[in-house]
This record gives structure tokens, sequence and C-alpha cells, in this order.
């Protein structure tokens, strides 16, 4: 069962390509504090701006740059139902142990619960490596229902959901819905102490890449219920994982990636880097964290 | 410093007029519960479609059926910020002890954090009374930034904020932002225990009209520590909850408050009563409630 | 039968009052152009800041003030249905020929067609003077659908809409439903020419109280076929009529007709008037259309 | 300088693949008319469900199936700048005269107007033939504001816009914007007459696709000056054009194309074909249609 912190990693381009090199270095780097695992091709991952090829190398680059035990999730949803389970099997080919499945994003309209429930059943009934759920409708255009969570939750090989509505109330109503092996993850680092005090096993957020072990210490805390610690974490973190996201985005990140001493690269073309004044603002948010960083250790 | 579980109180109407006999009952009733004061004129309460004389009629009758020592919020917010100066000049005159002030509605997009700064500051001048902000942009139109809420806090006349957002992040975010004694409280019955967790004091939940002893169990085993017996209870409440707000509106808690042995009354036109198959929805949760009930005494 | 171009009057105000000897002049000049007649009590009218006493005296002077044919139509739609009611019968009492009704802004999510429908019909019933509808989905919440609008366009007492959606496709769904003696206005001055061509009647736009007879002209234009000119002006109008409505509302409307030689007066808190760079803007667009001014006359 | 009308062309699909015979014979059939060009590859085109070999075979068939010197316009718009680069310059290899290129639509917030610039000018830059922008925020997430359009009219290589907004003031001002050769058509059948009337030059319209002569009759009664005639068939289209993109989209597209006699066949997963009851309602408004077919030829 996927429990604890997950980061969706940031995917490392120079101008032209993949920087493989980067990559297999931040995997491993990453991979030394306790986080659990890792996702790759997440929207974080720029899967929207990545070619099939790839999404092949990444997989099977991060698979090999990671400890063997450690789950590694992939991002394989696609628009068209054939694309998603193509997708699946091919990241199940190149090493990944789950994928994390997105809704289909065009046709929204459309994507009514009953197409939704069909369309997960197939994925799922095809994938070789058991699916997660992935719900947010701000991104996403479809929102996956509770009650739609709570049917696809009984397939044998749907084990989870990324849930980033950061709706709590919706976090709740799953979570009252569905067994307790299956896997409820939060996408919003704003809100993992409330969601872990809810029910949920654990998170999948940007911030993660940045300050690792600061999430796995938020995580920990709520296990051994030092609530005000936690609280306290909570609080000091949510300024710079609303950076990295709602902020500033996947160019935020992988600014904030490189201030933190990993190698961020740059966003591929629409995207562009950040400005400067934003990385200056990043930095005054990391320094601060380092107080935390000490105080926790 | 407010604290606990207060009603939203709706308005009993008869065909013609305000039903002030049902009214004096309702309050008296709902007193002898652990509830720890009322809001009269709220959004619940049908205040957009209540005249000047019902409104002053209303807090005067609440007052003079509450015991002398528990506050009596009213809901004072107008569009033009004279006519919310005069309501809460005319609240205070009949007997309320807080005004709790909803943004304006119209001219929502001139709305700015300026614009509404002054507005509240304005307000929280003239009124003889503490004022409560109110956050619930989804209804409202305007919000209110938590860097807002944080400047105004400052204001000697402005003690709390009713937030209504649900969205546990944007709490945090207010709360990580104001003094100890700032009394930010829910809106939202759906989040109560989550609410209560981060760091809020209390919540106004249209909930608390029908099952008061329920929601002020909740917030008690969040006082005292009993986690698993909050959440639980906090998954109990969410269908009623939500049925007696998003879905069914002011009718729908109307109608559930009857079934719970109060006098409901109709809704005030253009609002219509519920369908009955809607009374039988609301009868089924309040029977699944009554476990929860004997459980908890 | 409605029919030409009509201002929606903003409310002249002193910072404590209505100021009745500015509203009484206004009144007067823009009565000496062609156009058709003249609401208030508008949303430009600030409708939702003004008190009941204060709306009397509006429609009593712009009355006073008016050519006795003219028609004068007043905005009385309330949250309530009795307060419309109560509304539509002071506005008759004063002198309005036509209630120009809006949907209540409140508990939107109840508005339903049905519920909407209930309404207008109870309005229209006791109404003393024929009702317009008003559609303007994006500031009322709720939307008039088309099919509404072709049954309510059957009872005696309705006799037209003012649409503000925008969007075309709408309106010519709206007139393909009703029969050629239903008025439609739009309240968009920027498909004012397009709107015609499908069949509108007219128009109730802010810009007309700046450059009245430019707008009247565009309407003539259209009547005798002079296509070209009209789409001349209807582009050359398109800055300013979007400065005085989406970009700097009422308060830029004001500063406009301030520039253009009335008294547009300040707006009333919590709405502040534009600022100096704004006027700057606004002289410009003026200037601008004067050069059309000297062709079109 | 692209005129007249282009039907944006759905892929015929059997279970597995494209089904090439059908793809042939529709546009033969399509051609027949005095349709101006086609489209392939749009959002009818259920693009987003399509992969690149598959795009190559449909960009080669139609251009081998239509008569020489028609433009063939494809859809190239991908997510990522490169990705639509190549799009552009494998459509031109296969025999596309023009790309019509969506904006990117993931990381939305993100897609500033300075980084949509950026990235259709790198488009315009490198693609082999000319490019049209494409506007419709309802669907892309992203708006191409008027005054981009306006900058990005300037590059030789970008010839017009479809402009599916559906907002006619907006229409009007990109026209006010742009040079007379820069052809602005729209992608909204509900108002081709009043684009037409504001100065567009035609339009892409997925009810071309199955009533293509009475689409072109529309443009033709407005070229010839006949108001009345093409607004009544305006009117007369707006309910069928409504059904096969708003209400039942690219399913309710094929399905209308079926009984208008070319073979829809169905949608790819996970879009499912309409219920038989929408069949019946499509039949009814192209039997309503005949009437016209009648009085027009």
């Amino acid at each position: 069962m996927l429990r604890g912190v997950f980061p969706p990693l940031p995917t490392p381009f120079t101008e032209d390509a993949l920087d493989e090199g980067v990559l297999r270095e931040t995997v491993a780097s990453l991979m030394e504090s306790r986080l659990s695992g890792l996702l790759v091709l997440g929207t974080n991952g720029e899967s929207f701006l990545i070619e099939p090829a790839e999404a092949d190398r990444i997989v099977r680059i991060a698979r090999d740059a990671m400890p063997a035990g450690r789950p590694l999730l992939a991002g394989t949803g696609c628009d068209a139902t054939r694309a998603t389970i193509a997708a699946c099997q091919r990241a199940a080919d190149h090493g990944a142990t789950h994928a994390l499945v997105r809704p289909p994003t065009s046709y929204t309209r459309f994507m009514t619960q009953d197409v939704l429930m069909a369309h997960y059943d197939r994925v799922a009934d095809a994938s070789p490596i058991p699916v997660l759920l992935y719900n947010q409708p701000a991104v996403f255009g479809a929102e996956i229902a509770a009650s739609t969570v709570a049917i696809l939750a009984r397939h044998d090989n749907i084990v989870g959901i990324k849930d980033s509505s950061g709706n709590i109330a919706h976090v709740n109503d799953v979570l009252a819905r569905v067994a307790a092996e299956f896997s409820v993850l939060t996408g919003v680092a704003g809100i993992m102490y409330q969601a872990l005090l809810s029910g949920t096993r654990g998170s999948i957020v940007a911030v993660a890449n940045v300050v690792p072990n600061l999430c796995v210490e938020l995580y920990e805390f709520v296990m051994t219920g030092e609530l005000h610690k936690a609280l306290a974490l909570q609080r000091a973190l949510a300024p710079l994982a609303n950076a990295v996201t709602m902020q500033h985005g996947v160019a935020g990140l992988k600014a904030a990636m490189t201030l933190a001493g990993y190698s961020g690269t740059i966003p591929r073309l629409p995207l562009e880097p950040v400005a400067s004044e934003v990385e200056e603002e990043l930095r005054g948010m990391l320094r601060h964290l380092e107080l935390f960083t000490g105080w926790t250790l």
C-alpha cells in the first residue's frame, strides 16, 4: 500500500532534449531522503510537453537510479483510452510500479461520470501495473465524483487516488466511501496536515522535490501524534508550497530546486523560466525554512 | 472571545409575514443546548429577502428569548457602506452583541482589496458593536484575501471572521497571519474537524440548527483530543450538512428543522419549499444520525 | 412599443445624499437629444446602493424633467418577490411607464427556470405598469433561458427584455421565439449594430449617457440601411463603451459624463471615483470620437 | 485569401483504426458542394484522440480526394512549441496548405499574452505553410487577446484567425485592429450572419459538414445583400448548429452526418456515440431544414 511522501519529479531539459545526466543524479539525490518513492511524468514533470520516446527513457532512468524497493509511479493518462492503455503498458515495460492516470482533458463537457467510469475500467483492465486515479478538476476540467471513486475503488487493479482538489470536504467524502487499503494521497501541500488527520495515507506534492525532509517530517509528526509540531511545519511550508505550484508553476519549482542544491534546469517552451525577482523571493522562502530544518532535525 | 458552535438561524415566516411566535420558541429551544450563541440575519436567515423593520424585530425577539450571557450575532452587511453602518447601529440598538458583515455583493469587479479594506474600516469605525468579517467568495463574489484579513484584524473593533470558503489552505493562511485572540470560525460544516485542528475557534454552520448537540460534541471531542470520535462524527454529519446547504439550501434547512422537531416553516418567495422526495431523503439522514446521538450521549 | 436608444442614467450624489439639482438638469439635457427615453435605477444607476425613499424621488424628478411622451423605465427588481412587486407599485406611483425587473441575485443556485418563471409571473400580475425582463447572467448570476423568455413573453404585462448577455447567438434564439411586438433591447453597446441587424428594437447602453447623439445615429444608420457607416461608428464607439462599463464601471461612466459636459458627480461608497489616469484615457477617447461627431452630423 | 465556408471534418473511425475509405469518400462528397475548402484535425476531427501517424494519413488522403485548387487546412497545435512546429512541417509535407494552430491547453495559467506571442512567433517562423491563429478560450483555456492578434497579424506567415469565442464584441475588436487581407473566420455557426456583416471573411463550422449548401447559401445571401433571407436562414440553422457542437459534440456531429447521407461513423473512446433519442431529435432538425433547402435552391 502506498504511504508517505512522493515528489512529482520535474523533467530536466537541455535546450533541445532530455537531460539524462541530471535526471539520474536528481533521482539518486532525492532517494537519499526518507521519501517513499517517486512520481515521474506528472503535470510537474511537464508530461504535456514530452514525447513518448522521451517518456520511456524517463521511466527507465528513474527506475535504474532508485533503490529497488521503492515504488515508481508514472503519469500515463492521455485523452484517448487506447493511448492511455498503451502508455500504461510502456511505463510497466520500463520499470514503473504504478500508473497515475489523469482523466481526459479534452471534450470535457462529455466526460460524464459514466464515461469516466468506463474509461478507467478499460484502462485498469488492460494495465499491467496497478492504477491510481487522479482528481484535479481545476486543471483537468473533469471531476471524478466521490461516488465514482467509490465504485472504481472496487476494481482489483485500481489501488488509490491522488486528489488535488484542495477540498477537504471532498477528501472526507472519498475517505468515507472507500476501504482502508485504498490509498488516498493528497496533491496539495498546503493541506497535508489536515489531509493526514482525515485519513489520507500521504501526499504527492511538488514542494517535496525542494525540501523532501521537511515534508517527510510533517508526515511523521502526524503519525506520532505531535500535532503542534506538524501544524507549525504545515504553516511554515505553505508559502513555498504555493510558490512552486499555484504562483509560479513548474518554472518556479525548477528554480527552487536549483536554489536548494539540485539541478532544476529550464522548462520546455512555451514555458519560460521565472524572472530573477521570483528567484529572490524563492531564496527568501528557503532561508526562512532553514530555521525549521534546524529545529526539526 | 467567540468560541464554540453557533447556528445561523433561519427566519420563520407565515405566508405574509414574520412568524414571531415560532421565532421566539425556536430560539428558546436551541438555547437549551450547549450552543455558544446564535446568528440571526445570515444568508440562512434569508437576509436578502427581509425588510429593515423585520430585521429589527428579529434581533429583538432573539435577544429576549436567549440567556443573557450568550452572544447574539446579527448579519448587517449591505452593499452600500452607509446602509451597512446603519444596519450595525440598528442591530446594536435591538440587542445584538456582534455584527457579521458580508462584503458588498454588487459591483464585485470593483471590490478590490483596497476598496474592501476601506469599506470594512469605515464600518468598524462606526459600528457600536464588534464586527466579524465574512468570507464566502462563491456566494458573495468578492474574496477577502488573507493579507487583507491580516490588516483588518488589527482594527480594535474587528474581532473575528466567518470563513465559508471551504478552503483549508486559505484558513491556514489566515490563521498564520492573525493574533490568537482573533476568532476564526468556519462556516462549512463538512470541515469543522479539520478547521478546529488548524486553529479555528468554532463554527457557524447551518446543520447546527438541526442537530445542535452533535455539532457541539464534535467540537468538544476535538477540544479533549478524542480525534477518532471527532472524525467519525465529522464523516457522519457530512451528508446532512451538505443537504441543508449546497444541495437544498434554506428550504432544505427549514424542512430538516421541522423533521428534527422544530418549526422550520416555509421559505419566502421566490424561494420554494423542497419537494416531498427531499423530505424523505432528509428524514433518512436524520434517522441515520440518531445512532450517533445514542453513541455520543 | 419600445424602440431606439435609452440611456441607463447614473444617479448623481453629493457626499451624503442624492443630488436632486444635478439629476433634474442631467435628465433635461439628455432629453434634448433624439434618445427615445430613459432608464433610472438600473445597475448603472447604483440601484444596489440606493434606499427606497431615494428611489421614489429619482423616479419623480426624472418624470418631471422629461417630455411627457417619452417612456421612463425604472429598475424595480429586488431579491424577494414581494419587495419587487412593491417597487413596481411605487415606481408607477411616481411616474415610471415601465418596470425593468432584474432577476433575484441571491440564492442563485435555486433560481431555476421554474422559479424565475413563477417569480416574473407574480410580479407581472401585480405590477401596474408593463414589465421588461432583464438578462445579464455575468452580473446577476441567474440566466433567463430563451425558452423561459418565450413563455413569459406571452404574459400581457411583459412587453420586452433587456438582454445584456453580449451573446448574439442567445439574442438570435430569443428573437426566433418571440412575437415581433415584444421589444428585445440589447444592453451591450459593443454589439448594437449586429443586434439591430438581428431584429432587436434598440438598446439601453451606458455610453448613451456620454455620447447620446452618436448612439442614436448608429441606430438610425441601421434603420436607413447605411450599414458601412453604422459599422464604422460601432467600431469607433467600442473603446469608450467598454471603458464606461467593463473596464471602469459606474465610476468611469460618471467621469466620462463630466468630461462630456454633464455633471457626473461621484459614486457612492464603497465605490470610489476613478484615478486621474483613467480620466486622461477617457478624455482621449472622447476627443477621438469628436471626429465622428463632425462626420456624422 | 481564405474566404467562404470550410467544414471542420470529423475523422471517421472503425472500432480499431482510421476508416480510410470513408474518409476519402466523405471528402469527395463534401467537395461537390461550393464549400471553399476543408479543415482536418480540428477539435471536431477528434485531434486530441489521434496519433501522429494517423494524422499524416488523414492529411494525405484529404488532399488526394480534394480538387487541387481548394485550400486544405490542418490542425497542428500541440502543447509544446517544438511539437507544434513538427506538426506543421508534417502537415505541409502531406499536402496541407494552411496550419490552424490552437494555443497550448496545458499550464494555461502561464499562457500569458507574452508567452502566447512568443509561441506563435516561433511556430510561424518555422512553419513551411501559412499559419492561422485559433481563439476559443472556453475550450482551450488561454485567450488570445485582440491586441495580441493585432501584433501577430503583422507576421508574414500568419494569415488569419479562427475565432470561436462566440463574442461579437471581441470579433469587432479584432477586425478593427487587423488589415483587410487578414482572414478572420468565425467558428460559431450561430453567429455567421452577424459575423459576416461585421467584416469576417467566412466560417469554419461543424454544421457545414451536415448541410454544406445551406451554409454556403447563408454566406452568399450576405455577400449579395439579401439580408432578410440570410437572417431567416441563420435562425433556421441555429438549433442544428447548436446540437452538433455545444449540445452533443463530435458524437452528435457524426450522427447528424450519417442522417444527412454521409458516413459519420463512431467517435473514438472515451467518447461514446449519442443515444437513439438524440438521433431522433437530429432527424427532426434535418427534416425541418429540408423546407429551407427547397426554398433556397
